[in-house]
Formats: structure tokens, C-alpha cells, sequence
């Protein structure tokens, strides 16, 4: 096998791809990224089986063929090469192929395998697929993801993000016992209902690969196993996690006793100011006492106090509420309006930070500081 | 006491006190700033023995006094605070200090300390001042202290910096048992003779808060225990390393069976891709092979193999010498100059780099590559 290719094409696709290899494993094909040039186009691909990556680069084949290189090396090496076109060359002797990779004056040699072993994407049915803008997904993911629960979490239904489309509404949903971020994204047309649950892993890594263009677009596929992200020269597998998803709108709650209105920005500094006297791994809520047009934050530690007042806009009730103060910052940070609302039952009752259109929901869990002092 | 400043003013105050600041110390008042409004200047000082420094701040004394607040709390909060006027205040209750910092609706109390414990900067006569650019000291010392050796080297003296005037140049030296850096820095005027050798650790820390102006200038004090530094509203007092610092003179030489002339960017681009192969913790030597129009690098590892050829003028002999790749890298990416002079005798005797007029001079020891081998 032998292409020659620009170094920032070869760059760009192995990063993309590199998406899916994993940090550890026993199995050092996974490590490994496939250079299959057999049908005509360079194709790179990564498959670590819960997430499979497969770009197209630009570049002239001279000569068709496949090799598996470890993608650390490979990788290192072309990030280091001068700015250049790189010819990437495979060579069969005594059983081992070698790989030449070369870029002007530079010469690299190192070790390629067959590609037997390798696994390929699996085959997907392109029906059905919901098309969106992969800004708008790469965002509301962002805007998601931070609630998921970890892996170890024991429901592990929780360590992923329902992708839920009814009508032209995709929602988005994470939830870790503690919070449930939501997201509505309205789509351009009407699309069969469906519900999906992907690692959070795995869409992590996705959205790392999206780009913030409003005009380019990602086309979404699912089977019973797997969902599949079509986007400019990219396609991704990742397996789903089978099972049902919790029931959120029964979480869900349009009741309030107390909704007030604050500027996003002046709460979050002051959440940020208010945890600075809060040794790390000290579990400490804050305690928010909001009356009729002040936010009011205590604070009371070893290593000294702190007091801060926010001027909001109230109706309903007075109410002391606390709350683990990286929950709330989370949400926050996840929100771009310069004010939000948020709406308050009693101390022991979820609290809800949403928009009108309810395009956004934040429900945080509070935390009883009663006893926790 | 009683000063009002703005945020910015303190925060800067701080970060340049804070250098003097020790990471880990078991005497908890050298973890402390001192803020004395005694004489009628917001002055800050922190002082670890080894190295202290003192800053004014600009705003306005309400009450004239003395607290010792711990540095990395009251900076935290000073960095979080709005970016308005910051007052701070102490009260004197129950024989606690307590330290009310407040700004805007922020309002922080912590706990301070008296400041009998503190010790203030040795005093110094202010004679004989070397005065030098803040941007060419601060250059000059970023260009030699990564050849000091490490504090724990068996000859303490490799743990400084010699800093040497000689009519109306000052010369830096740095040396490590495998390598010398050498600037000479031109001055505006003659001085009397110096040698003076700093700890590398102190002068890192004094060259984070010099400033890259020209304009500005340093002026460079010293008794037989101390060095200072005056600059903007600062002082800072360094301990000086007691003893005779190396006869670097005798360990230079300008014999040269071999000069080359090198691209420094492609000489570096082609190291930096050399020890890609090699992994991390193995000291394995680059082998550099010159002849009359190339300088090569090959390696062979493990890993795989890698050749480059880099394009030189050379005069005299061929030669093949063996390199830590780390000591060159250092070296070349101190110098600005486009194209380099290497000077070489021998496999076994050190190589120059160096610019005409010596304005600076690096010598590195090889490897005898034979033996690795």
C-alpha cells in the first residue's frame, strides 16, 4: 500500500479517529488505527466496540492495500512532521510489514499488522435519520452531559443520555440520583418518535469531533444496538446501553411556592466566592436564604465567613434552601440567558431553574442542611 | 487598620509578594503576607529567608496599622472578588485579629495574625547599583538557568547562578556537570568588579515578576550576604550562595576541528522528531553523523527506526557524535538567531554553540555513544 497526503489531512483524520481508541487495553488491536485504502479513498478507522470512528482523508493512492499501525505512535509521529505532504508506504518482508512514513527530509520506519483482526464499523440501515446542525448537537450535549452518573454508578442506565425524538422535538436527558439536566431541541421537520440511550463516554468523545458549524450537518441512524452520527467526511458507531430509561416527566413538576428571578452571572460569582472558604472533599452545602428582593449567601467555616446578598425579583414565600454548590454552578454554567428563573417549593423539594419554552430544564436535588450542620 | 484599593492594584500586589511565599512550610508565619500601613504606603512583604519581597499598593489609608494574613487565603478571595474597590479592615477582639474584607455586597471575615512574628527585608545600602532593562535581565536569566544544576547536586555551587560584572558587561553563568550557559549582557556604563552567585530557585521566581519592558529598568544591589533588586514599586532581598563559583574561563576553549552552520528551526523540528521513538525514562544518546553538506540524525529503537538529513555549511573534519537530545534542545531553544555556529573537536570533548561575539556560549558535553550502543 502507498498514499501521499497532506500532513494536516492526515493530522485531522487521526485525531478524529483517535476518538475511539482506548487509553488502556489488553488487546493491542484496539490500539491500533486501519489504513484501508482497497476501495479507492483513505480511509481510517478506530473501533474499540462501544465506539467506532471512521473518517476520509484527501490524498492520492498509488498503490490500494490495508495495514493496522498503533495509533499512539503513528500519530506522534505525523504531528511532528514538517508541514508537508507525507507518503505513507507499507512493505511485506519475512512476515512483518513495515511501515514507511515519510515527509521531506524525514524517514520514519516502524511496524504495521495485517488487518485480519481488525473489526470494522458494523452495517447500518440509513433509514429514518433525524438531521440537526452539529452546533446545535455538540451544544446541547455540553449542555447535558455534566448531570450524567459516573460509570460505577449502580444503575448503570444512568452513566448514559436518552436521546428522546417525538414530533420535531429532540430532548435530551441526564440524570445521576442527585439532578436531571434537560434539553428541547426543536428539529427543522417531523420525525417517528424514538428513544435512545448512549453512553455518556461515547458522546463524549462525539462531540468532541463535532464541529461548531450551523450549516454543516450530522444525520442520525439507529438500530435495536447501535446508533450511527453521519457528518462531513465522518461516520460514528456507538453501541446503546438496552433497557428503559427512568421516567422523567414524572419527575417533573409545574408547582412552586417561590419564583424569583436572578442575574446569572452575579449568582454564579457568588456561588464561586462562597465555596472559596471550603476546604476541597468537605461536602458543605450553601445555604441560599431568599427573601422578598435578596439572594443571601452564608457561609461559616474554620477558615473563616462570608456573606454575600444578590438582588433578585421574588414572588411567593421567603425560603432558606440549601444546596451542594457545584450542582447548582453546573447548571448554570450550562445556560446562556443573562437572567433565569427559578422556582422553589420548600427546603426538602426539587428545585427548578427553567426558561419559558422550557427549551432548558435543571432540576437540582437540595441538600437538608438542617442536619448537615 | 483601614485601606481601601481596587481590586486590581491588590491582586497584582499579591501575585508579586506571593513568589516569596513558600509552597510547604511547617512555620506557619512565613506562609503569611504582611500588610504594614504603618508608614503611610500600603506595603506588602513576604519573606521566607531564602528570598523576600516587598511591593507598595496604591489606594487610601483610613487607619494606619500592621496584620499578617495567610497568603493563599486572602489571596483567593482578593482574585474572586468583583472587580471594584476593595476595602480592608481589622479588628482587634479577645485577643483575635479578625480581617474583614469586603467589596461590593461580598463581605469575608478571616482570622489575622500580629506581626511580631514577621520578619522584615534585610536592610542593604544602596551603593554601587548595577542598572540593567527589566526585559534583558529577565531574558538573560531565562536564557542560562535551565543549565543549573538541581539543589540536591552534591556541589551546592551548581545550584546557583553566577552573576559576574566586568567593566560594562555582566555575564550569567549556569553549569550542571554536563553543560555550561554562558550570555554576556552589555551595560550602559562601567561598574566595579562583582561575582556573585544566586540561587536558581530565588531567581526563577524573580524573573516571573519583572516585566518584559525595556524601558524599565532594574537596579542590582549586594552586600556579602544578600542580593537586591529594585524595580517599579518592588524590592526584592535574595540569600547569595557563599563560596567560589567554578573557573568557567578554564573550561572554554576556541579550538575546533570541526565548524557547521545550521538552520537552528530545522536543526530542532529534526531532534524533536528523533526522540519521538525513544521512551520516556530511556536516556538513550541522538547520534548525530556530519559530512560535508548534511547534518544526520538516525535512531533505531524498539519502536521502530527514523533518519533525517538537515542541510549545514560546514568546514573541517567529518565527525560523529552522540548527544542527550534534552542538553541541545535547551540550548538551541535559548538562542534567537536563525542560523547557529556549532564548533566540535572530538566524539569525547564538548561542543560550542555560540555567536560571534560571544554574547552567548553553550557548551555541552557528548555521550560516548560507542558504549551505549
Amino acid at each position: 500500500m502507498k498514499f501521499v497526503c497532506s500532513k494536516t489531512n492526515l493530522v485531522n483524520g487521526l485525531q478524529i479517529v483517535s476518538k475511539a481508541v482506548p487509553g488502556k487495553t489488553t488487546m493491542s488491536i484496539l490500539q491500533c488505527i486501519l489504513i484501508d485504502t482497497t476501495t479507492g479513498v483513505i480511509k481510517l478507522v478506530a473501533n474499540d466496540s462501544e465506539l467506532g470512528i471512521e473518517t476520509l482523508v484527501e490524498g492520492n493512492i498509488v498503490d490500494r492495500g490495508i495495514v493496522a499501525i498503533d495509533a499512539k505512535i503513528f500519530s506522534d509521529i505525523v504531528r511532528k512532521l514538517p508541514d508537508n505532504d507525507v507518503s505513507v508506504e507499507t512493505q511485506n518482508t519475512d512476515g512483518n510489514i513495515k511501515v514507511y512514513i515519510s515527509c521531506e527530509n524525514a524517514k520514519f520506519t516502524i511496524l504495521g499488522r495485517g488487518g485480519e483482526d481488525f473489526t470494522y464499523l458494523p452495517e447500518m440501515d440509513r433509514v429514518d435519520g433525524i438531521e440537526i446542525s452539529q452546533y446545535t448537537l455538540k451544544n446541547a450535549i455540553a449542555q447535558t452531559i455534566f448531570a450524567a452518573g459516573s460509570i460505577n454508578e449502580s444503575n448503570r442506565m444512568m452513566s448514559g443520555e436518552l436521546f428522546c425524538v417525538n414530533g420535531n422535538v429532540l430532548k435530551l436527558v441526564t440524570l445521576d440520583g442527585h439532578r436531571i439536566a434537560i434539553r428541547n431541541v426543536e428539529l427543522a421537520k417531523e420525525y417517528p418518535s424514538k428513544k435512545i440511550v448512549i453512553p455518556a463516554k461515547s458522546l463524549n468523545e462525539i462531540s468532541k469531533i463535532l464541529s461548531d458549524s450551523t450549516e454543516s450537518m450530522v444525520k442520525i441512524y439507529s438500530s435495536d444496538k447501535n446508533i450511527m452520527f453521519e457528518f462531513d467526511d465522518t461516520v460514528v458507531v456507538a453501541r446503546i446501553l438496552e433497557g428503559d430509561y427512568f421516567n422523567v416527566d414524572q419527575m417533573l413538576s409545574s408547582d412552586y411556592e417561590t419564583k424569583l428571578t436572578i442575574n446569572r452571572r452575579e449568582f454564579m460569582n457568588c456561588i464561586d466566592r462562597s465555596t472559596l472558604l471550603v476546604k476541597e472533599g468537605d461536602k458543605r452545602p450553601i445555604i441560599v436564604a431568599i427573601d422578598d428582593s435578596n439572594l443571601e449567601i452564608k457561609i461559616n467555616t474554620a477558615l473563616g465567613s462570608m456573606d454575600e446578598k444578590v438582588r433578585i425579583n421574588k414572588q411567593g414565600k421567603d425560603v432558606q434552601i440549601g444546596f451542594n454548590p457545584k450542582f447548582l454552578m453546573d447548571a448554570l454554567r450550562a445556560i446562556d440567558d443573562e437572567e433565569i428563573d427559578m422556582y422553589l417549593v420548600n427546603p426538602k423539594a426539587p428545585c427548578f431553574i427553567k426558561d419559558e419554552k422550557s427549551s432548558y430544564i435543571y432540576l437540582i436535588l437540595p441538600v437538608n442542611f438542617a442536619t448537615v450542620r
